[in-house]
């Protein structure tokens, strides 16, 4: 399925009104259900579903990838129900999740229903070498639009990107979290490697979470964070990048990652 | 409190690296507590929050304005929570929720388990005699930034506002659902007007359900939509305006209600 679709509309403006079409992003019931109990349903982009299935799973802390046996997508007249099965200890903390949770587009912390649990301590990314130079931020920044053939279409969805020298894993979606999701699911079925998040997005104190649980040492945002935001991504030891344009960025918490040159390393 | 907070930052550029401070917005854990029960926890902007309860409340379906008997706002250390008391009918409706739902930023559709649940039935909203002009759309968006003092601050958050001839009401939060709400909330307790709505967001799904639920025939967006939102707007008898600037816009749905001059209607 093309994950966007051309729509007829009317264009007002200094030169009259015309007639035509634009590219609009396709947004659709995703319900991410486990061990046959729907946890979320998302509006989201209609694609990368595994992906999304398994970052969700690592990412709001139901399921680590080993523990994942299928994943099955299954297509309703409403919306898609992609149907995870798990094995072993998740299976015993999934029935302990009192919760079911649903959320749309830009839903990070679903189903969680007190303030400390929506607040959950994540614990402090590990130590790595991992560092970047000011000039690779700036890069990776300027590297992303190639990478986004959805936003091309449409100029309305959001991405996330990882970068290790080069990017080299980006994922879109209409929701800002089910890209970073989608990215997550990607990145942790893959070998192993430690380096920055890249968000098309502001950041909002559940991007962090999510970047937490992925152990991601370094996130470099588009837009804006939330104080707390900072706070959170302070408290986790996570070096956290904002208001990145090719030329400029600044940077909030645990600067000491973002080095002039390798030789400081 | 203030919804805003200065943050020491480094800035990267072209002129070396220098210190400094930045204003982020405030983002809190919001619980909304119905009748003792914790309906959905938001993060947002810890401001209007009992405009936020009543707007809530209606565009997820859970009270009128008039069921509403108390609301009061309960300060926790990891949060607010928001405690809404009902009468009537609604209490015995709150009762049939089984679902808990909780939801951050951005969250729009919560505690709705099911693909049927998520892209509920709205109903086509009321004919009215509100129609706009190319010149208001056009005069509406480009009186929008001078009443959003939080953005103003800090550059990071999103608005709704309502116009009817001017703009009349406008509602600031780091969540684009959570703006609405805040903005829905007030105007149910005013006297009823119709109008159109403007958002400084993309339209998804969820917006277009709120707008619905408002019963506003006119929503204007400063991005674009999604082809569902599209959809249901055009379902839901919403003329749908959107990538709206001070000199242009696009008109998806109902362009009917667009008219060149007053002496038209």
């Amino acid at each position: 399925m093309t994950p966007h679709r051309p729509l007829p509309r009317l264009v007002f403006g200094d030169g009259g009104i015309f007639a035509g079409q634009r590219t609009l992003p396709e947004e659709m019931a995703v319900a991410l259900s486990f061990n046959g109990t729907t946890q979320a349903v998302m509006m989201a982009t209609p694609a990368d579903l595994t992906d999304f299935a398994y970052g969700f799973a690592l990412t709001e802390g139901i399921a680590q990838p080993h523990e994942i046996e299928t994943i099955e997508t299954v297509a309703h007249p409403r919306g898609i129900d992609v149907q995870v099965w798990l094995a072993g200890p998740a299976e015993a903390r999934l029935s302990q999740r009192r919760r079911t949770m649903a959320g749309p587009v830009g839903c990070g912390l679903c189903g969680i229903d007190s303030l400390d649990q929506a607040l959950r301590e994540m614990p402090p990314v590990p130590r790595s070498e991992f560092h970047i130079t000011p000039a690779q931020v700036m890069q990776a920044i300027a590297a992303l639009p190639a990478a986004q053939p959805l936003q091309d279409a449409t100029r309305a969805v959001h991405a996330a990107g990882f970068w290790r020298g080069s990017l080299l894993a980006v994922r879109e979606d209409v929701g800002r979290h089910n890209a970073l999701d989608k990215l997550a699911g990607h990145l942790i079925r893959q070998p192993a490697a430690t380096g920055a998040i890249l968000l098309t997005s502001r950041v909002s104190i559940d991007m962090v979470q999510k970047v937490a649980a992925l152990a991601m040492p370094v996130l470099i945002a588009v837009s804006a964070p939330t104080a707390h935001a900072v706070a959170l991504a302070d408290a986790c030891g996570i070096t956290l990048i904002a208001l990145a344009r090719p030329d400029r960025f600044e940077a909030f918490t645990h600067t000491d990652r973002i080095k002039e040159s390798a030789d400081v390393r």
